[in-house]
């Protein structure tokens, strides 16, 4: 989506938002604003934008008389050293005085009314810089005369030394314990209390919990918290790799570099893998080359995996070497995408696979570019158990309207990427970023079994790629990371008697059905006999996803809706439905049901994204790095130190051009 | 409660459970059962009780002719060897046959009907045996001719040498990692998302998950739970120390030895320390003693405090070193408990402590009762904050009637215990629980500011704990441990803009004022000024409770309830009441609020326990072995195997009276 006229801040368009406590420009309470803010973390000669405003509202609570000072001063120094102008201290280029106006609402008082706070600006940016020597730094802003906005910058002091050859990432998106362990619930089956098989997760060495919240917002969505996973820089929802800034235009905020980027600038020939179940252009593999404040910049998006950057000097990014996933759509010309991507990955020497059979045919030698779907890839439940939801979705990712076939799950794209990582970068190593994105999107939807289906799909990929990693002997030289980039608030309190709940007439006789502590009774989903769903040795999902005794799942917010708490076999779920003023529940999304109504805005037609840190399981080198409470910024600043990416040397540097990485 | 007549199980009352997935005996899905039951596991040494039963079920869909077996054989071996009869293999008397009936439902539909399916039993007991060597056993029931139940059973190979002179265990009951993420964001300032200050808990060393599920049911109360991380078996909801079997007699169920018992009988100069903010007869303090299927009866659980189990041969048990918190009803006299527990106690060498001064006065020489109210201690939030709700409460643990004055908190309790178990128990050491119960408590009512007031309290606590533990000198002794014994499914998902909301009249419209993602902004509860709270250095709870933008806070299942997303200054809340034909949301709670009508059964008048792993935080001797994935019952071994507490021999033995102790 586009940034709206008003915020210069977009809100997520999924989210069914009503803005509530708006700010005029998160990071920036006073009215001088320095980005990278105050308390921000570097990792010894990461690249990264400085961006200065000043404001000067004209209307509301803040109204001062006159214009934003065009006389601000910067400086910079290490603490307790005596403040340097930036442009000497970073020896660059005296930045050029831009000016802009942008308005806000202050609160939805203000948003009824339609009474806009206007602001007016004016702003400096000094791109592609470095701190080098580790140390607290302060940056100081001076405005309006004897004003500062002061900022305390932290340089890690992070090990120089390499440990891990490669790094594999996990991402479940949005996935919680509380999912964990309802997974595990379905899928494994337990005597007298004991499991008598683990999930993969379990057998990890070190458990550590991250802290998902925003730089302004405690609740993040997965733009914004993946930037923090790859860059090591919280920042404000929507954004990829970038903080954001009040300007129009979503290119231009300051950008600090990514874990592809610094890694190929130290190793040309570095390998890089990104695999999702999402489509690509989507905000958790787009951050790992993207720098805009608006994720739904899908072709800037596309742009960075092919060349990364063109419109600013920043790091050569010169594309991954495995691309696989979905949403061809963005791949495709249209419209709002007029290159043929396909032809120009190819021209780069990718091969394209469209489905499963050319994906493993696919040279372990070359370049990959993989798409399977139009948008989304189908889940795990559509493609193992109910096959028939995968006809008349007219989702071949060659565009041409009919139903993509031979789908590849995630195991199957990650371990093929493995292969061919291994193959080409055995020596200098590589970085792999899996996600599992539709544990995240069939939880929004209140799609319980297809979500917790997409976690168990991604607990096997963990598995598998163990054991692939140890058949290709790089498992010790490995290491693994699982974790989430934030949470939803889902857990389990119980059975539904299903039989019981469709025979009753009214809503409450209904909740009778509900079975709590001791009457949540057993797991009925991993009971074997007839018709019994079976795997291979080794692998784990339910028997049975529809037992009579059912989850009693459920999410802290939510839309309206109607639950009968029995797996949707007809397709994914669509909870709400726009309807005469507002959202409601969906009738036909479960008849036999009974109506919930919502604890989110009317507007909302789906659930929303939680607090709870969520879980880091790790093994391999480095491991110990993961264990205990974080922010989520650490896992950047542990991957970065395991791949020995911190560049210390004296002084502060402008990184003109390119010019650094060949130091 | 008493157990009802029919099930011989009996319900958690406060669950206002309609049973679901009925059980005809959980652990017992043939006609035949064996307790301790298949996939237990035992300390080398533990003492436990095994009880068999034959069923056979008069009607139902099991029926079928004839008697229950009398003639029942059960052998016990190690793995792979012959099996030996029991009374021999244990070198015991062969047990009495004993004969009863007892009924359940099925389902719904036959609890609807009154259609009990009824079963005869044939049953033997045999009392206080151990295993000593480690290894797999196997245990089997061989009854009508050639139906065999058998039962693996595994003696730990845990390693004898003592590494922790102390333990301290605290409970954060019902507490979940997503509570613990909410409690930093109201307490803790971040600045641009990076907290300025630390909780305790996020400070430990080691982090783990342990499972919380029942033997016989995916949820668990807090009795069933607490026994698996004091005894290390995992059992039935409601059951303090015992596996559940069918018989009438609540007290009569298999027996497993406790912690405090093991350790006591190990080393008789041992301290154990209880502190809870529960009344103590409940089921988190009262299974470090207990041992009986029915947590409800309390005169049990204060006799097992007093002098350990006297109705059957057991370990010595006579009282802890210290005893803090409230619950006074259960220690006058009364109908159900005859005995005058303030004499007895002080009989035995107690001081009694009734109010806050009392018990910082108290002999750090003597052992020590402490009672600060006639039941639950009021929560940290009324105590502190809104202290008008400590008035009228009639809750003088005297018995008096007036008001309870002068109360201690959490902290105060557990650093009392600490001084006068390390006076008195220096030399062989101690084990201490201590219990922050309303963590769940006020969950269950849907009190968030209460049960997080109370998590923030428990977090002071474990501060204070290490700091005291230091200044003693005996910190790098003892192991602390911090977990929950089960969660709710709670997480937060944004803000709410609680002017607005009082401002509007459509129960939709107020549903405007929730904020999400971008538009949760920042926490309001650190916001300084006028009127903010102040605590002392390192101790952080909110600096304000009623912010304009509050926490949207909720749970996954709940009664019919109202929401305003205020704090209830006027005292803890009561979301839902008794009307006509069940139980509906009380609008007098929130009387601005919008309505949300519940997701559980319609007698319902609070939240329930959910299924999520919980986490486990542990510092000191030991550490490394909590982290990762685990059972609960696990606790249990890794604390045994800390204090050195295995006991390994050759053979097998009944022990007889309490001799083993003495060998």
């Amino acid at each position: 989506m586009k940034p709206t006229a008003f915020a210069g801040v977009a809100l997520f368009a999924a989210s069914g938002a009503f803005a509530q406590t708006y700010q005029r420009l998160g990071g920036c309470p006073s009215l001088g604003c320095v980005f990278p803010p105050d308390q921000a973390d570097f990792l010894p000669g990461q690249h990264f934008d400085i961006r200065l405003e000043v404001h000067s509202p004209v209307n509301g609570s803040e109204a001062r008389a006159g214009v934003p000072d065009p006389n601000f001063k910067f400086t910079v120094a290490k603490k307790g050293q005596a403040g340097v102008p930036v442009a000497k201290f970073f020896d660059t280029e005296e930045a050029e005085l831009e000016n802009w106006q942008f308005s806000w609402y202050e609160d939805l008082f203000a948003e009824d009314a339609e009474t806009a706070s206007v602001v007016n600006v004016t702003s400096k940016a000094y791109r592609h810089l470095a701190l080098y020597e580790p140390g607290e730094y302060e940056a100081i802003l001076t405005y309006y005369g004897e004003e500062q906005t002061v900022a305390n910058w932290l340089v890690r002091d992070v090990p120089k030394k390499r440990r891990a050859k490669n790094v594999v990432l996990f991402v479940g998106d949005g996935m919680t314990t509380n999912m964990i362990t309802a997974a595990r619930l379905i899928a494994h089956k337990s005597i007298n209390g004991k499991y008598q098989t683990k999930m993969q997760l379990d057998k990890f060495p070190v458990l550590g919990h991250q802290m998902t919240h925003s730089m302004d917002s405690f609740i993040t969505d997965s733009a914004n918290s993946a930037s923090a996973l790859y860059g090591g820089h919280k920042t404000t929802v929507n954004a990829l790799g970038v903080y954001v800034d009040s300007s129009e235009d979503p290119f231009d905020d300051p950008k600090f570099e990514l874990i592809p980027e610094i890694f190929r600038r130290h190793h040309p020939n570095a390998g890089i893998g990104i695999v999702s179940t999402a489509f690509l252009a989507d905000a958790t593999p787009g951050a790992l080359t993207s720098h805009t404040r608006d994720r739904g910049e899908y072709d800037h998006v596309i742009g960075t995996f092919l060349e990364g950057l063109t419109d600013y000097e920043w790091t050569d990014f010169d594309g991954p070497d495995v691309l696989f996933g979905a949403g061809a759509e963005n791949f495709l010309t249209s419209e709002d995408a007029p290159r043929d991507y396909y032809q120009l990955f190819a021209d780069k020497g990718y091969s394209l696979s469209l489905n499963k059979t050319s994906l493993e045919a696919a040279s372990n030698e070359d370049r990959a570019l993989g798409l399977f779907a139009v948008s989304n890839l189908p889940t795990w439940l559509d493609r193992n158990v109910y096959q028939t939801n995968l006809k008349e979705l007219g989702n071949h990712p060659d565009g041409s309207g009919r139903d993509a076939e031979d789908l590849p799950g995630l195991k199957d794209m990650t371990v093929k990427a493995i292969d061919i990582l291994d193959t080409r970068r055995r020596e200098e190593g590589w970085f792999l970023m899996a996600e599992a994105a539709s544990i995240d999107k069939q939880m929004h939807t209140l799609d319980y079994d297809r979500s917790l289906g997409e976690l168990l799909e991604l607990d096997d990929t963990v598995r598998a790629t163990i054991e692939r990693l140890e058949e290709l002997g790089v498992l010790e030289d490995t290491l693994i990371v699982v974790t989430a980039d934030h949470g939803h608030g889902f857990d389990v309190t119980g059975a539904v008697d299903t039989v019981y709940l469709e025979e009753q007439e009214d809503d409450r006789d209904k909740r009778r059905a509900i079975g709590i502590y001791q009457a949540s009774g057993l797991s009925q989903y991993t009971v074997g006999g007839a018709n019994a769903l079976r795997y291979s040795e080794g692998v784990h999902f339910p028997s049975r996803w529809d037992p009579r005794y059912s989850l009693h799942a459920g999410t802290v917010a939510f839309p309206d809706h109607r639950e009968n708490y029995k797996v949707h076999k007809e397709g994914p779920r669509t909870p709400a439905e726009e309807g005469a003023g507002g959202v409601y529940a969906s009738y036909k999304d479960a008849v036999s049901g009974f109506l919930i109504n919502g604890t989110l805005a009317p507007d909302a037609d789906q659930g929303v994204h939680s607090l709870t840190d969520v879980p880091v399981f790790a093994r391999g080198p480095c491991q110990e790095l993961f264990g205990g409470v974080y922010n989520s910024i650490d896992i950047f600043f542990y991957i970065t130190e395991c791949l020995g990416l911190a560049e210390t040397k004296g002084g502060q540097h402008h990184n003109d051009g390119h010019r650094t990485s060949k130091n």
